[in-house]
């Protein structure tokens, strides 16, 4: 079986550009460099995605990210966080260890956070039917 | 001062799409229609963004999340789910009360949910000592 990338990271078995770590989380640079300051926050616990997470592993990650984003506008000079999440291959998650990806933002800083969709084809009242919970 | 077009929706003094709703959290479509099944989870308690929102609400509405891309995925014939989100201005943030948008995917749906985002300048080492957490 494939070894779990972030589970090696973790380990301490490949290296990473390390920001945050407490015993639950941990927060690494994306060795990606598309945009300065992008990082990955994960829980140490392995599990594939957000449908399999137990609720502890999710508020650790959670408290994590909140501290991540307070220190990046209070510590770091900027003055707002985007925080995206993939899960499955159909979302685009390419890691299957459950991560956040955490922006930090600056005023004017040209970046467009928000991805470019438009397929829009049912009503609202259709897409509530299907998927309200009762 | 204006009112919180999120809490008028949580008072119920603005009609939403409700997909889920309890004590803590509140689940409806967006009016936006930009992707069929775009959903927007809110704590009820009234905070702007991931910096200022008490644990306990961030707890709950990571449940809610969990909660509800589960019931995508199990009973409404999704496989994929993205969880996006935008704190203040800078990063996008258009209404100021909490939100994490859910957008419900499939394998082959067409969607790229990751932003364009190409504006790298620093090395992840010049990166690390700007952000990192001692």
């Amino acid at each position: 079986m494939d070894k779990c990338i972030f589970c090696e990271i973790v380990k301490g078995n490949l290296s990473c550009y390390k920001i945050y770590e407490d015993d639950e989380t941990l927060v690494f640079l994306s060795p990606g460099q598309d945009v300065d300051g992008h990082m990955v926050a994960i829980p140490k616990l392995h599990c594939k995605s957000i449908l399999d997470c137990p609720e502890s592993a999710m508020h650790s990650l959670m408290n994590t990210m909140q501290t991540v984003s307070r220190h990046c506008v209070e510590a770091c000079a900027y003055d707002g966080i985007n925080l995206l999440n993939a899960n499955e291959t159909s979302a685009g998650q390419s890691v299957n260890h459950l991560h956040f990806h955490i922006i930090p933002r600056r005023s004017g800083d040209g970046l467009d956070a928000w991805p470019a969709m438009h397929n829009h084809k049912y009503t609202l009242e259709e897409m509530q039917k299907r998927l309200e919970m009762r």
